[in-house]
């Protein structure tokens, strides 16, 4: 069942020119975990790479379960489609390595927007890691970008690792809140809250006004507390409900004045370069790792000295140091200098 | 200047005779750049790692400055001498890569202490990374237990990550507070109140009774909101002067009641072995990290790639596969199998 696989040329125009089905496929093939296939999206992405920083933007969107984040995705980015934006939602859920793509697996979730030809939906892709997972979805962006998207929308659920991961690869973090006060403190751990710009108290419906001020007060205390921000923004909280359509573009203003406010003191450049540089050290770290576990002579060695370890009987240092000198010695030595 | 250093086994034969000279030339072993020293280093360490964990207890301590650590060290470890214990201090200080040694760098501020032949005292370690400071220390451990000094405190400042590490090489965290309250919620971070297995308000002198109240019942609140830890351990609040010599022996109880505690529920054991393991996966990252910066053709390149990332004429992931196969490219193929 080898399909014939459309040339780096033909992904690259299809992509340009907005073709879904060509999109669609070169998304596959980052996601994919066959060495060919990497090395194919590599190039593509590669070809693709001439988008000015300020033309797109990219939005980290986290809340609890329940909190309604697929109806305010599916407001907000109705809301912007009808201002003649085009917006791509992607998702990170690190769950969806065992039951694939458990946000958003469900596009009925987002009837309008699944529906409409300005968006773009894309499951959150499966992995055994979340640096894996985290990875595709950041080339994901580069390639939905480059197919004329220009909000990127990237979701996930609040309740881990998985925050940081979004924040790394997003220009802006938006935290939705549910109305009431305590309650919340509980499921969301305060580093989320100390990454938020924007927080927004959703299903604040006509009749829980009470309750969602009383919300937005208690953050608004909470984010005073907090030290200042490297972009010099001040986190702002507001309230919205996406079922009942209200507050939806006061969230789309303050995330307008926030891209507005960064572009301008050079905070928005500074932090994709930050972002760039952060995954480049990542994606080595990551592929020295695998090159020294798949070794075969380390894998050979490893278990016996993890076990020495583990019971005292060698320390970690000369365990490590022993590891690593069987992976050097199959590299010519006259590469190295002596260590001073 | 080359002195002729003893051999191993006069090393190995004098730390266990509790030679404070061969000790201090073996700690100075491990501190050294010198790949010839390390070497010796990891030798006389592995010699030395037969003692069960239990029979000695590694003690994490930090406060900000000014809360009287140094006071505080001095009297818990007067009061353990007295009952038989051999005590040493070590400390990590990630600012002692300026400054040599500024954390128990003038002895004289544990006078009592520094004159006893009951107790070893070593000033951090300077380095250029506090990975590399803190895995100087954690071998520094396994030199002073070797040579009969039972019971370890490490000293950090309560300023950052150098907590992190000194809990991951301790058994138990204990943090000093000053009395009073509200000021200390700024000056300590929330993750450092959450790794305090025992937090005591040291300067609790007859005349701040009432400020000490307040710290406790404050900080007795805060240990109740947070999630339950794995040690099975409630954290205990308690209030001492060293100054004035009250409540350490309420601190030491406590002390000992946490080791019983755990040791009792296989925490204690499970911890030591979880650290190993931890130091060991460190060891290798770091260890391979150096490997692969230091091989000239991916010094080479670096730059060049570096700089078309932050640019973004290239993906992140595109220039790390691309430095990764100039590294790769210099070990036997056939070393590897083809990836899936």
């Amino acid at each position: 069942m080898r399909r014939v696989l459309p040339t780096v040329e033909q992904f690259v125009e299809g992509i340009r020119a907005s073709n879904r089905v060509l999109l669609g496929q070169a998304i596959t093939l980052v996601e994919s975990a066959r060495a060919d296939h990497q090395v194919l999206a590599q190039e593509i992405i590669s070809r693709l790479l001439d988008l000015p920083a300020s033309d797109t933007y990219r939005i980290g969107i986290t809340g609890s379960p329940g909190v309604g984040k697929s109806t305010f995705i599916e407001s907000l980015g109705m809301y912007l489609i009808e201002r003649g934006h085009r917006v791509a939602v992607l998702a990170i859920d690190p769950s969806s390595a065992v039951s694939r793509g458990s946000i958003l697996g469900d596009k009925t979730r987002m009837e309008q927007l699944s529906a409409s030809g300005m968006a773009f939906i894309r499951p959150s892709p499966s992995g055994d890691s979340l640096g894996g997972v985290a990875r595709k979805t950041r080339e994901t962006i580069l390639l939905v970008e480059a197919a004329g998207f220009d909000t990127i929308m990237i979701e996930t659920v609040g309740v881990g690792q998985s925050e940081y991961a979004v924040h790394s690869m997003t220009d802006v973090f938006l935290l939705l809140l549910l109305p009431g006060a305590g309650d919340e403190l509980q499921g969301i751990k305060r580093g989320i809250v100390e990454m938020a710009d924007i927080l927004a108290v959703n299903k604040s419906d006509a009749d829980r006004v009470a309750l969602a001020a009383q919300a937005r007060a208690h953050y608004l205390n909470a984010t005073h507390l907090l030290p200042a921000k490297a972009s010099e923004w001040s986190p702002r909280v507001l309230a919205c409900s996406a079922q009942e359509g209200t507050g939806v573009s006061e969230v789309w203003s303050a995330l307008e004045a926030y891209k507005d406010t960064t572009l301008e003191n050079g905070y928005f450049a500074e932090n994709r370069k930050k972002q760039a540089s952060h995954w480049f050290r990542e994606a080595l770290e990551q592929g020295l790792a695998q090159l020294f576990y798949q070794h075969p002579a380390v894998k050979e060695r490893y278990g016996n000295l993890e076990e020495r370890v583990l019971t005292g009987k060698i320390s970690p240092f000369a365990a490590a140091a022993e590891l690593l000198d069987i992976f050097k010695n199959t590299i010519p030595h006259t590469l190295y200098t002596v260590p001073k």
